[in-house]
């Protein structure tokens, strides 16, 4: 098992990441709680729910099971499981556990967030993808206008990560978790990027995804520990994402894997920056690292008018110009007001390329 | 116009309390943002709207209204406040300013400290009660299974506190607002006290009020720059509030004025205290107060087993077992818990002496 410290402004919290970790989650938990309430949805419970129950030794234990899905991501069942923990009586020293990939640790840990206005919670992350946002307390619902745009910050109390319960994702899953590696390697760590780029994502022993996902969230908390409110260098997280997230919206959200998406986009951020800064980055390499692995290219049908609008909608935002984060080398991140009839033809001469 | 700071673990902030401050806001705004919403409900915004707009020099400044009373702090409400804000185009330096009573505080600010993760906002409060919910970053809406059980600790950047738009208040509403005034100088200033039981709440002129917010204010702010979580010594500002609350839920939100159901709530509390503690304190003035100041007492229909089960659901509560401010006298406040059977007899000992 590896362990790191994250240090968020009201406390600091632990990283567990290893194997059968979800066997020991009772064990790892500091402090005394009224009661818990395990929160997944019904994928995700089927395969690990028990394992996770058996290893807490409480009498005020409950749990509760949502549709998998982004769908899940809503006001509505927001709602519902704040009906949930107010029914199985949770108090101000209760906890919730989350149980799943990124939809179920936004979801609850906004409940938790915002349940008599604040209580602990845990991530326990299923996916790949989920040790981004397991990280750093964002947490969100969507609205129908605009994704994760209802939330907070509100960091977990911990986070135990169990590599084994990744081997059940598809590759599907795997490439869009990898996206965000790929990402974190971009903006901290050369390395790491160099590792990334040579493995095949059809191989992976359990200690390369221990390592891997260790690298990543190493670069993550370093980013969120200097700048937890999205003040400042945080927004370079978001490299990849301002395409990313308009690719989602267009296709429907959950239609499209986030970090495939995130992939096309952080693609896209590259070849505007090989032209804004003049400057020869790895958009090849990372574009044939794309393709041998699987990851869809193909933006399809949608129009480069509607994904500009939806890229204008983005909270990076200040009042009308889209701000992209760019990058002039591994490391280098800036951010970029790029006018937007400017940005429609880098679109579509992106989207020319690619077909 | 008083002046004093709170200081919030976030930042700290000012409230201002004066007359015509209505037409001063846009001055009173320490930053630059790119776009403002003001928020209140179709009563108080037919009435001072105009001047806090006109108030304000800006380009993109837009308002929105909900429908007056507690029924609008809902999930439906906030959710339709987020999409106004995405329809003005608000980003993450846009400021709300809440304008009304503490529904619309509580309901816009709770919009403010979620909209992308949080926003600035500023209160400008246009009852006496809302003196209480304004200071001290407590956001919530209501759940049907219970009052402000969704929200946020999020603090406001300022509160703007125009004494003239108090002119326009009910009885009932300077009820309500005086009750909590009365619950601030039991918890800390004891001339406050003395001073608030000599007058009558039917010839009070504006430097009379100014004083008695501000000193409310005063005893509020240092509770909640002490505590601002709740973790300790802010519980004491629930004096009154455990009856006070499940009055109101039984009888309906709204029905009955929170102030009012405070002062019974109060004088219950003083009940218990003169029992549990056998001391004499001053039960006999405050009833007497809130009869010659028109206060209704009367319980009426609830019934105390019905009452009891909504003290079980405090969020003050750890576990099964009701916690009950009290005191042993002006400034020496406490928390017990009574036992359910126990707090059953006091409660029909004290209904039946006020019939």
């Amino acid at each position: 098992m590896k362990e790191m410290k994250v240090q968020a402004s009201s406390h600091s919290y632990p990283i567990y990441v290893g194997e059968n970790l979800r066997f020991q989650v009772g064990r790892l938990l500091k402090e005394e709680y009224s009661s818990i309430m395990v929160v997944s949805d019904e994928t995700v419970g089927e395969l690990y729910l028990e394992d996770i129950l058996a290893s807490i030794n409480h009498s005020h234990l409950y749990y509760t099971l949502v549709p998998a899905g982004e769908e899940s991501k809503n006001i509505d069942q927001f709602y519902q499981l704040h009906s949930k923990a107010m029914e199985f009586g949770l108090d101000r020293r209760s906890l919730i556990i989350a149980l799943g990939g990124g939809v179920i640790g936004d979801l609850a840990g906004f409940v938790a967030a915002t349940y008599m206005r604040g209580i602990d919670y845990i991530q326990v992350p299923t996916t790949i993808l989920a040790h981004d946002s397991s990280v750093g307390g964002k947490v969100a619902v969507n609205h129908h206008m605009g994704k994760n745009m209802i939330g907070n910050f509100y960091p977990p109390k911990a986070v135990i990560y169990d590599v084994q319960t990744l081997e059940s994702l598809s590759g599907k899953e795997v490439r869009s978790g990898y996206a965000e590696l790929v990402k974190e390697a971009f903006i901290g760590d050369e390395k790491f990027l160099e590792e990334l780029f040579s493995i095949k994502l059809g191989d992976l022993s359990s200690t390369q995804l221990t390592e891997h996902l260790y690298n990543g969230i190493k670069v993550k908390a370093a980013i969120v520990e200097a700048d937890e409110k999205e003040a400042g260098i945080r927004k370079y997280l978001n490299l990849g994402h301002t395409l990313g997230h308009a690719l989602e919206a267009e296709n429907g959200y959950g239609k499209i894997a986030h970090g495939e998406a995130v992939a096309v986009g952080m693609l896209f951020a590259l070849f505007i920056s090989e032209q804004v800064y003049g400057r020869s980055l790895p958009y090849q390499q990372l574009l044939e690292w794309l393709h041998t692995n699987g990851y869809p290219l193909q933006v399809g049908e949608t129009s480069p008018e509607a994904l500009i609008e939806r890229m204008k909608s983005d909270k990076k935002n200040i009042g009308n110009n889209i701000q992209m984060i760019l990058l002039r080398g591994t490391g280098d991140l800036t951010t970029e007001e790029v006018p937007e009839q400017e940005l429609k033809e880098y679109l579509k001469t992106f989207i020319g390329k690619l077909v």
